[in-house]
């Protein structure tokens, strides 16, 4: 099996230096893999690319240090000090750290396009990787309307931007990763490769691709928690949610366009499992000294028989990256594999770690847990899927 | 099709009584069935006896009378007076008055046995019904570490109760039932049927049960969030719970021994789906002025990946009775047309409804709602079970 | 002791419908005094005027009806049907609605001020009563800047009124009120008396007037918590607060105009108590099916010895009209009194009532509290305070 | 002013480590003084003894390390290491334990009485000190019964030791301590100095003491809640309270008979503040994993007017060691001023700091607080106390 690259789009924020340390972490055993889905039962069979396998790149705002990221995260007690000061770690971030390039803001037009393809082409060029993931973790971008406004023809797309038409930066990305037949994985709710236009140029290039917004916290409660009123049939009656949060994603969306487009990926799943629209908030309250720390809480009021009205509150706690990492470190290693065995456009089955899954209309947990298992392992009775 | 008869153990008690008030308010238009699986999609082409065809009956304390526990119900907001107070509800209620018995308590021996056989006989014979249900909603009982040292032939069983051998109550009411060929419901965590002479007995007469412990409220949520858990390799470090609650359930489980067979049947599913037994504890207190309001709290601590200790709170609040309520009505259901269906033993899939299910080591909601799903409507492709 | 009256604006609202229907309620003994201040120790002692001699009148929209208020009341368990259904409390709401007169909305100019001046004082000479209390207890108004400008001497003020100028409708009730040297009570974070020409004009005609806006649930708490941070010197790092509201207040809230105005007021004692202030958010969200009952959440962060970093949440749920109706009778009782003491200005000594007490600079609800003792019961020495 | 000496029992204990480091780290101004009372207005004119007087030793089981003690508050986040390792915190907690010494373990007799007084005299003697504070910060003892039967006279009590009388450990260590003049402090449930046979003898030898059962936070919380129950006259119906705990004082506290002791103290205030007894229940659940990071848990039931049913609920989690040290540090010096002031017996006015406070009955902490800088500020005017 060859080797890949794995290209991270915002590789300084805390997510893109978590995975990159991390990966290096449980490459030398200095990590267990916590949270981790691919490296546990039933999927210990399946011929994933080996952790050594891979080389390490990304985009950034120029000036940005990825060994100053690890210290952030290292301070805000994410990861421990003696993982970020193992010598195979700070040698892996090094590496990555000499393959930045610098990235594209907010928007971009077909200049910014072909400099991304050149800096991909180069990082594959460079490392002598068969396969390369692009990977977004860069902060949540606002709506843009126009974007969708574009041709859905790849080639009348092209054009227009060739006359000057602009992509939100996530997007610009993804035409250029797509376009060289490469992954790409949108971690973020951006727009990403989520045209029309890009669909069908990746199933033109072979290229695969999956998203978007990763399920980490609240909206991975909720589609553990809404399937348990559809169930017993419990009417939900109202179904408030608040985030409180420090980190650059919270600042990020502070801004109220950028929050729009977050919240509108957190109330999706709701409705569409329990098969109807509670009375619903979602607050998003950015509060600097929460850091990564994420807060989410929320209150649920539902009707029993008889028309009791009853109430489930959650508090959960979590760091925000670490709870990310992870699923990004899992996401990269099943692209890979999707893309060695000839797979082409969306991987629907990836649903399991999306707020917002391309391709996919399922948002349960179980159920998305289940699609990816007999996707993965189509040998596997359906009595054993764990 | 012929009418069948519901016979509760326990049904002047809050569950008891609100399943009665609950099956007329349902029949006469008077209720949504909130809370009920039975009457929902995929489940509305399902050959189920109709509401109308019921007749009841069941035992109870000398004095205890029905109406007083709607009034209780009532006064505790968990039904609506008006629906209390309409003709078709009162007049199911008073006809079940006239068919109460005086129950076992605590513990019988042969002549009991007989004295129930006789119960259940003479309601059989003068309400003509062909098919009998006995629910028991009784209060939990204690361990009884006897009963599992009774013999496993229902011939030698049957020879120790007549040479002196005693039973939990709710064994007493088992084995009178599935003697008689009658359907066996154990809505609590008590002995019930599940004694290996039962088992056989059950098998020999063709009758078939159901238990045990209905999962209502804390162990239901456990139910999803440890496969959530489980999912997604988060290490669960520790999950702490209490349960405040105030009703004669409540009561009775102030009393150590009854709270013991409580605590083991709402702390076996997590170590069963986590795979692994984290630091727990399940407290019960008994808060008189909590009526029939319960209250759960739960805290979970579990590892990210890289270490980090995240925690999720919980708080769930809801009137016991009118969550188990519909289960009953739902199980009452789901036994008569499995008694109809030449169906003999434990229902094994029937487990989405219980926290200790008879036969099934399935603790996951929504697995054990795709198996409930797969045995009655096989015929239903998988990917349309809802 | 000669009988006063108590004028409402906002009557029909259902605070005003409350205080009404529990004042006869207390009179008649169908309620007990839970959540009164003025019925228990110390004050027992003290000269209130009796339930028995007040009168009752209001300003409200036209078409509305207290009985139909009292109806809400019932619907969502605030009030007992029993209680609102006896004769004393019927009677007494029926001769209420008689006294109702149509209310200003919004603004109002000269021409608003001589009419309520009009129903004022033809109130005090129909009932006959030598003292009335204006309660306003009307939705929040939007913060008016323009109120600001107007002159501070009460001559000035009135010429510029008359030659056009505005005020928001609190103030034109407090204007007439004052003017006809009658007590005035602002339970909302309105405007009200609190301009520099009502001030004047209050001392002036020695007339007394207190509020702004009730204490009744989370601003309480944020009272007797933030002084223990501040005695214990435990450095409160950020303090995050949401309320969840459905009532009539909660729509009005949903302006962010009026959102503005109230969430000033419930910020402003946290930064007096500790003396610094935290990083702090106030969220309003206005859930149609909560109703009356308002849900407050709060996050507190704070440091202690060593750095080590320490959190309290909390949860409050409470009816917010049943926490304010007894404070509005409390407050009516006083200001009757102070009228008859020949106080006059504001009654700073009521600062226990408000989130933005007038002439008052203390928060905490102990001092709040000692400060009323002292005030109303001066001979008692400060260890007997209770 | 001359120097003093604080001999701490339990001094390798959680609490006593940080005593000891916090003390040398507040010396050395490497953290600042959050959550200590003594070093912020209005108490910076008192004339307290300097940090920089105090000398230090102490009693603990044969074989506990003071560094290893210092190593845990790390590794539990308590301390951070920075300053655990700086040198002035090193080299103070090298020289304590150069003066730690053998202690007594559960129960003792004369004999132990005597060669704890031979260790505290020497430490007097060594250090050269004028005075000495014993502060009592050991596990939790079991109640012993036995100990309230002794003689209230103190020569009859000694006679009663030397005739083979047995006293809990931390009455053995208030004997010696009080014999010899010198203060003492029970920062635990335990029975410490409160025997009359001691209160005498402290009035007899010119000895302080004070106690008992530091207040650092589900208590502290009762105590300014408590109070807003009571003058807002809101009738409390339920106070369930729930703490999970891990550290030394968990372990001690599983065992039945000790928790009796701590869940009395912990039980009272509630009670003398509400001035009646709303259904309680105080758990106290030991879970290792959880460490020093306590978690209390409260659920409020109350009643507002018209007999709403409201709610509070509490969750509260800090490191217990954190909030004991400060207050530890507190109570030595101010216990320290009122030796070289004269006083003698109880010091009532330290009730702040108390659960069980002896000598005082007022739990409420803001008056606690008054009492406090009015005992120690008689002439700051009551307007300006803070």
């Amino acid at each position: 099996m060859s080797s890949f690259g794995l290209w991270i789009v915002g590789a300084g924020g805390h997510v893109g230096a978590f995975t990159l340390a991390g990966w290096h972490a449980l490459r030398a055993g200095l990590l267990p893999p916590t949270g981790l889905v691919t490296t546990a039962p039933p999927f210990e069979t399946l011929p994933l690319g080996a952790l050594e396998d891979a080389v390490f790149g990304g985009h950034e705002l120029p000036g940005r240090s990825l060994a100053e990221a690890i210290e952030r995260l290292v301070a805000e007690r994410i990861l421990g000090r003696e993982v970020a000061e193992a010598a195979a770690v700070r040698d892996g971030v090094a590496a990555a750290q000499r393959e930045l390039r610098e990235g594209v803001v907010d928007h971009g037009g077909w200049d910014d396009v072909q400099r991304v393809r050149t800096d991909l082409d180069g990082f594959r060029a460079r490392t002598g990787v068969t396969r390369v993931i692009v990977l977004n973790v860069a902060s949540t971008e606002a709506d843009v309307a126009d974007a969708a406004s574009l041709p859905r023809d790849p080639d009348a797309f092209v054009a227009a931007l060739r006359a000057g038409a602009r992509l939100p930066a996530s997007a610009v990305y993804a035409l250029a990763a797509l376009d060289l037949g490469m992954g790409y994985v949108n971690f973020t709710p951006s727009t990403g490769s989520d045209l029309p236009a890009l669909h069908a140029l990746a199933l033109a290039r072979g290229a695969v691709h999956a998203g978007a917004d990763g399920k980490t916290g609240q909206t991975l409660l909720k589609t553990v928690l809404a399937p348990m009123f559809a169930i017993r049939r419990l009417r939900v009656t109202s179904w408030v949610s608040h985030n409180i949060l420090g980190n650059e994603d919270g600042r990020a969306l502070h801004d109220p366009g950028r929050r729009a487009s977050k919240q509108r990926s957190k109330r999706a799943p709701l409705a569409a499992i329990l098969g109807y629209e509670p009375e619903s908030h979602v607050g998003i309250d950015y509060v600097p000294s929460y850091g990564d720390w994420k807060l989410a809480w929320d209150r649920i009021v539902f009707a029993g028989f008889g028309g009791a009205e009853m109430t489930l509150e959650l508090t959960w706690r979590g760091s925000d990256t670490a709870l990310a990492a992870p699923l990004c470190i899992d996401l990269v290693r099943l692209v890979e594999l999707a893309q060695r065995r000839g797979e082409r456009g969306v991987l629907a089955y990836l649903a399991l770690f999306f707020k917002s899954p391309l391709g996919a209309s399922e948002h349960r947990l179980d159920r998305q847990w289940q699609a990816l298992v007999r996707h993965l392992l189509p040998e596997l009775p359906a009595s054993e899927v764990p």
